[in-house]
């Protein structure tokens, strides 16, 4: 047989695989990183962790009235220690760690940062997006004006090459990172790569990473890495004011109702105080005293983890068996394997990405459009999808991932057949 | 009786008065608009509202997950009729009205308006402050770059042949007004005057109105004033986006942990949604949601905010009665008297607002700082002192009253003496 004829009998069985997949009608969607409804039942005690009787915090605030711009401190101290920042290093704020990115940013845009007082808006800027990232990071900071520059990840982070040489330009003004796990790879920088990224020279004083550890404790698997210490790395370097850290309990508590953490350098935080102090009179301190009660301690944040591993872990191997299973001895497709986090990255041949994406939502299976892990849109190499297996219960995880399996073969013989 | 040594009379009654008041070493704080724990009381249930067994929306949002950025529509339709703002033309967000103001001045400066697409900070900017107003306004608007412009308030509100005349400058790109209840004077604006604002010329095609209705539901007396149709005045007269108009239950619930609103025209309302959509998933949905099984309808705010006016009537009556009994039948100090809001405004003699305040600080009462009411925190008369008698028992205010009352004596006889 032909080569050309072996790969259209190949086509020809896929193609009738994914017509047998696509005929049953499916409605599935593994788009966005959303816990499901059994996750955010975990958390379903502190929803009244606060009543009518015990509105006090422990040292004595009323937590219903106004003030205490930085949070409360007992929620600050819970989470210091997993985050690796001090306590009064650490902002707890309001429901979404997006709005402290879009914040800093804004400030920073308009007055400049704590290390240099010059506003980053009175010339060009750029930002440096290891790729594949996250599109909100990107559409955020291409709303404030920001240039976007890609640059490629490995498999201990960013390539600290390409940073450094980009970092040559004054006009580029830091550089976004998911430090663990990361949307949309699941790779966790290594800490020799953090140590790089910390000490790495940049031309503008006032050099930002922007440590989104949006995952810091998500971990899937009992034995994990261990967050990195980015603010002593970062001390130890000569730069205490380059990293500013967002963290979240999105993913831990309650997606739309949970607490947000900034932390960063000692003038970061001041700095980031005084200008929060003009847009706001504080945070919801009625929901964080709720996080203090349901959690208690740090080690009550890291029971509360290994539910959320419980339900996801088998979701995110359901995946990875159906990938191995139908991929693991080809080279028509590669894909990372998380120990934590939201989302798997599938790398599909070149130029097919979009094609896959278009396949799987005409046989009931939504993906996250091609092209939204890279800045604009583009993925150069149309090779990148994102996988989101969360939400859905395991039932169907398992179904769209015997779909995605589909469609990825035929897409794959189609495009080997062109030739 | 010469003049000269009936005052020095007065002067050393005045004197003793106030030593004598001084001496109990007391210690009252009349400075903010803070409500209440009595107040927040009255909102005991709302903590319970949506526990772990009902976390479904009306219309069957969970509200534990991410998304819905203009908010719940039930509780937009709740308070949609309470503040004249079409459902579909009110987002319902965070615990701030102020971080809505920021935010919208915030993209106006980077991005433009829904009326005009060029930047505001692309030029020098301007605003129009009527005075005494509220200082977190001209905090937040100083740091956004604006250069602030008093405006004389009279009884039916911001003067029009003042604020016409500066808005003939297009770097005048709007006004901060509260309409009702007025910070710090408890002034409504009259339906007349808000029609001429609504048709005002301005040179600014995107001349703003920033409508902040902090107050708008909260009457001291069983009669009250409706809340104007602003949306409806600014559509009629061709300019129907010229208001932004912004609310909050800070002062209805829960101080820290309220929900926010925004209104505006229909452009407006788009323009804010696509612009927060880079930097929010959404508002904390569950918090909404406990809003709108508290509330249960508009007639439920309303009845809510009956038991705060029982609470805090007899605040403000008791400064009120303090004062005509103390300086009814002499010039030596006028003041507002309020028919809801937080507020109440005491114009000293010219020259010894300061004074007042320095003096009472010094006997245990603690006044919001004179100057606070005007832009810079100067008032060039030094005449206004800003009383909040809210947040203390009433038994407090009473003695507060007392203490302004010997501290402004003291003041008025000391700037007679000395003139």
């Amino acid at each position: 047989m032909s080569p050309n004829s072996e790969l259209q009998t190949q086509l020809d069985e896929a193609s009738r695989d994914y017509e047998e997949f696509a005929s049953r009608g499916l409605k599935l969607d593994i788009t966005r990183g959303k816990p499901s409804p059994e996750q955010l039942d975990l958390a379903g005690d502190l929803l009244t962790a606060v009543t009518a009787d015990d509105v006090i915090t422990p040292s004595g605030v009323d937590a219903r009235n106004y003030g205490g711009l930085e949070g409360l401190v007992e929620l600050r101290e819970i989470f210091a220690p997993l985050l690796k920042i001090p306590t009064d290093q650490l902002l707890a704020g309001g429901n979404a760690s997006l709005t402290f990115m879009a914040q800093a940013l804004t400030f920073a845009t308009m007055h400049g940062t704590a290390a240099d007082d010059r506003p980053w808006g009175e010339g060009p800027r750029k930002l440096l997006c290891p790729v594949p990232g996250y599109d909100r990071h990107f559409a955020l900071t291409e709303s404030l004006g920001f240039e976007l520059l890609s640059i490629p990840m490995d498999e201990e982070g960013p390539v600290i090459a390409e940073a450094q040489r980009l970092a040559e330009d004054a006009s580029v003004k830091g550089m976004w990172l998911v430090p663990m796990y990361s949307n949309p790879t699941g790779i966790t920088i290594s800490p020799k790569r953090a140590a790089k990224l910390a000490a790495m020279p940049a031309a503008a004083s006032d050099f930002t990473l922007l440590w989104d550890n949006a995952y810091g404790v998500h971990h899937l698997r009992d034995e994990h890495v261990e967050n990195i210490d980015i603010l002593n790395l970062c001390a130890e370097a000569g730069n205490p004011e380059r990293p500013w850290i967002f963290a979240s309990t999105s993913k831990i508590t309650l997606a739309g109702a949970g607490v947000s953490f900034f932390g960063g350098g000692p003038l970061s935080v001041d700095w980031m105080k005084t200008n929060l102090g003009k847009i706001s009179i504080g945070p919801d301190k009625v929901n964080q005293l709720r996080h203090v009660r349901f959690f208690g301690d740090s080690a009550g944040v890291e029971a509360h983890m290994r539910k959320h591993a419980e339900i996801i872990a088998p979701k995110f191997d359901a995946v990875l068996d159906a990938l191995e299973s139908a991929f693991g001895d080809s080279d028509l497709a590669r894909w990372t394997r998380p120990d934590g986090g939201y989302f798997i990255t599938l790398t599909t041949m070149e130029g097919i990405a979009d094609r896959v994406v278009k396949l799987a939502a005409e046989a009931g299976v939504k993906l996250t459009p091609a092209g939204a892990t890279h800045p604009y849109g583009l993925d150069p190499a149309n090779n990148v999808i994102r996988i989101a297996p969360t939400m859905p219960v395991l039932e169907e995880v398992e179904l769209a991932a015997q779909g995605l399996v589909a469609c990825l073969k035929l897409a794959s013989y189609e495009k080997l057949l062109a030739g």
